[in-house]
């Protein structure tokens, strides 16, 4: 088996000028999912993976997710979602590997130093969009293949690969498709593996084992039936937007803390094991001061507890009023309608419905305090928050691939934000999911000048060969 | 004196179709001062008055303001400002007429019953905009000249006529042209008659002597250099929105009360005699609550307290917040600077830089007390509040008119908003300033159908020709 290992490395290591030139072809292919005009782009990357996986002698499974009806009028189908099936054993479990094709829009005017459709190196990054997010990893899945093919070497696991064409889009119908499948291609799937986020630092790789979940809040509080002249009725009524801004002072301290009653009742306690993963990270909360823009001062400058409260504290963020004045200079007008938009992120064990119950009749309760005779109605909507459990089998293949390619042992980290497929896979698959970051947190994605280190794109190859080993080994101990 | 007061009436009666047909004329030249396409017509409109006051005998003198450059990059000469010199007595004092020549915009299409440029009768009312604000009143004045001058009857007052064309554009110019005045044409004007404005009721007259100000507050808080995403950084920095919220919540109470130290202080007592006249105005709170669109209560359901909120105390509205997010659906964005609006309407004795100040040094000590990093600035501009001395000549005489055209005691009353160029007339004349209302409260000008009822119309040319009837034996009381 140590055998095997050192081929398949030293085969990437001998094709690195193939890898980067496909790669160019993935970028070039502008398969951004949003734009109705680069559709039949998003379709001709799929044609484009679909004959890969089958020159790979896999089974390409094309699944069609229904129409888009855009604002301009115009339907057009849905990018598919891919299924490449590489399955050799029924008596084994199976692992998913999960990666998406479209990308986020980018012009060269919005400030690009290349064409971000042509994929440029310079000093050891490859310049692109979708270089990192996620052509990059999705192609090193591709090459790990090929370089088992290449060297007649099986496939170490049963592997299905899940290539998604709209995840910039709001991953539209994926869960619909992971659904049906679960019963079919799907069934026996007990490990998944993402790779699609990015180291916290860019010395060090990283397994992410957390995310954060959300509730976003729409709180509207109406009045009058139209918007009103400050000169004629300030001081006569009672002002929604009074009512809102005394409405959301309720929910945190000018320190931005929660104040809601229960809602931090259900976070979990931080044990000792999580608070010495923490000590052990390597991150810069001097660096993460300059990525927020020089921000005069963070609320907390010890690194564990910035990471603490990205990660495993709820937070509060406000974003906005809609239906109030937003525009330059002055208008003297009494709204007669506003929206308070915020949301709260979730750690373990909060869970949406329960968090919106005790917001909702905490801020009616408030609210019924004023007796303004202005209506109240609030609206949210959430997203789990996901923890997995970095002890099992997926999380240790991964931490000693990671190992066996950087010679470090990866940082475990969560994530303080949510990426929703990964609930998707736990509702309707269960098993194990494993978050394998391969980009560096500078990559850029969604930004301009997106890249990713040719380092990180070659050795991500060999990450996931030595993943798919170790979880062959993890499986057979247990059988 | 009697015997001119009935032949000028009776030839009022007569005449009243052709005052018609001169409206329709006047409502027909479009005179939008927003609109660029149409500043031809602001200038037709400025012939069309000059014209009329040459035929009058009266001097026309057109002052030009300059040019404006609109968003489009096309120049334009601003509408002049028109005088009308009436005056023959240059010992005694002169009373200056103001009103405006341009209008609000308007499309059929936003909901009108009529083309709003053609002048259209229905049941007494007369349709298009324009009519009440403020060609009626406008007209008003040149037909009062015309009966005396028809009649062969002098004039009993200098009279000095300004007719200003941008005064729906924020009165652009205005200021500048009176002070250069004040020392020429304008230098003996001690009575100055506003007719600008609306009854308080639609059953009965009334003189207007007071006005609120107001100071207008942008408060800026900065924090990150760009804007941040919530997943990323919610929990680890003090958000502007956060200090916004918490700084705004402060002003007032969640009844909208000002909370904010001093404010109060120098507001006027309420008199035994201001008390009385209140009680006697013709007022319905339910109506008003009808005005505002059904709202579900008032703050005060008394008459006399709504209108003291209305007129004669404070109030501060909350405007909206620019900087932060104001769409449709969600957006966990942390916006990094956000800029607060809101205003406080002043009376006497609150004047605009002492409340300015009050404002700001308590801002400044509560977003001290958050040790948030940010920064904050306050940014301010107002106008004084105006009282007039309705016992004074210029009351007196408008007193007297109502009384003899309408057979009823005005109501006094005052205007919860600002109209500014009450405050540059005041500042660069000074003398006793009246504002004579001539239309009703629901001839929606600035809304869609606006209209002047052709009683309101025909009847304002008597109260004029009785005003200044009126005001010529007060003066001469005097000398």
């Amino acid at each position: 088996m140590i055998r095997c290992m050192e081929q398949l490395f030293d085969y990437v290591n001998q094709h690195s000028e193939e890898y980067i030139q496909r790669l160019r072809e993935a970028v070039a292919l502008d398969s951004v999912s949003a734009d109705p005009c680069k559709r039949s782009r998003c379709v001709d990357m799929a044609h484009y993976i679909c004959e890969w996986i089958e020159r790979l002698e896999g089974k390409a499974l094309v699944k069609h997710i229904g129409k888009q009806k855009f604002a301009d009028g115009q339907v057009l189908d849905y990018p598919p979602v891919i299924f490449g099936d590489f399955c050799v054993d029924p008596h084994r479990p199976v692992v998913l590997a999960y990666c998406h094709y479209d990308v986020q829009p980018a012009d060269i005017q919005d400030g690009w130093k290349f064409n971000p459709f042509e994929l440029t190196e310079e000093q050891g990054k490859l310049y692109g969009r979708g270089a990192t997010d996620d052509k990059g990893p999705l192609l090193d899945w591709l090459w790990a293949i090929e370089a088992h093919r290449q060297l007649g070497i099986p496939l170490p696991v049963n592997l299905v690969l899940c290539f998604e064409g709209m995840e910039e889009s709001g991953s539209f119908g994926l869960d619909k498709v992971i659904e049906e499948e679960s019963k079919g291609l799907l069934s026996r799937v007990k490990y998944v593996c993402i790779t699609d986020n990015y180291w916290l630092t860019e010395h060090r790789p990283c397994l992410t084992y957390g995310l954060r979940g959300i509730v976003f809040f729409q709180v509207h509080i109406r009045g009058p039936q139209m918007d009103l002249h400050s000169g004629l009725f300030g001081g006569l009524i009672h002002e929604p937007l009074n009512d809102l801004i005394h409405l959301l002072h309720t929910l945190t301290d000018s320190q931005g803390n929660i104040l809601i009653p229960k809602v931090m009742d259900s976070v979990a306690p931080v044990t000792k094991e999580e608070e010495s993963i923490y000590e052990r990270i390597l991150f810069d909360t001097e660096q993460l001061r300059k990525e927020a823009g020089q921000v005069s001062q963070l609320r907390e400058s010890d690194k564990v507890k910035v990471l603490m409260n990205r990660w495993r504290f709820p937070s509060l963020s406000f974003h906005g009023i809609q239906g109030a004045f937003s525009g330059q200079g002055e208008k003297t007008v009494i709204p007669c309608a506003v929206t308070g938009k915020f949301s709260i992120r979730l750690v373990p064990h909060q869970q949406p419905q329960e968090i919106a119950h005790h917001v909702e009749q905490f801020l009616k309760q408030q609210f019924d305090q004023f007796h303004s005779g202005n209506e109240l109605q609030v609206e949210w909507r959430g997203a789990s928050p996901w923890l997995g459990d970095y002890h099992n089998s997926n999380f240790t293949a991964a931490r000693l691939a990671f190992k066996k390619v950087y010679q470090v042992e990866p940082d475990l980290t969560r994530e303080g934000g949510s990426i929703p497929i990964t609930n998707t896979f736990q509702e309707y698959l269960g098993g194990e999911i494993c978050l394998i970051p391969l980009g560096s947190p500078d990559d850029g994605a969604h930004s301009q000048n997106e890249k990713m280190n040719k380092h990180n794109y070659i050795e991500g190859i060999k990450v996931i060969i030595a993943y798919m080993d170790e979880l062959a080994k993890q499986i057979s101990y247990q059988y």
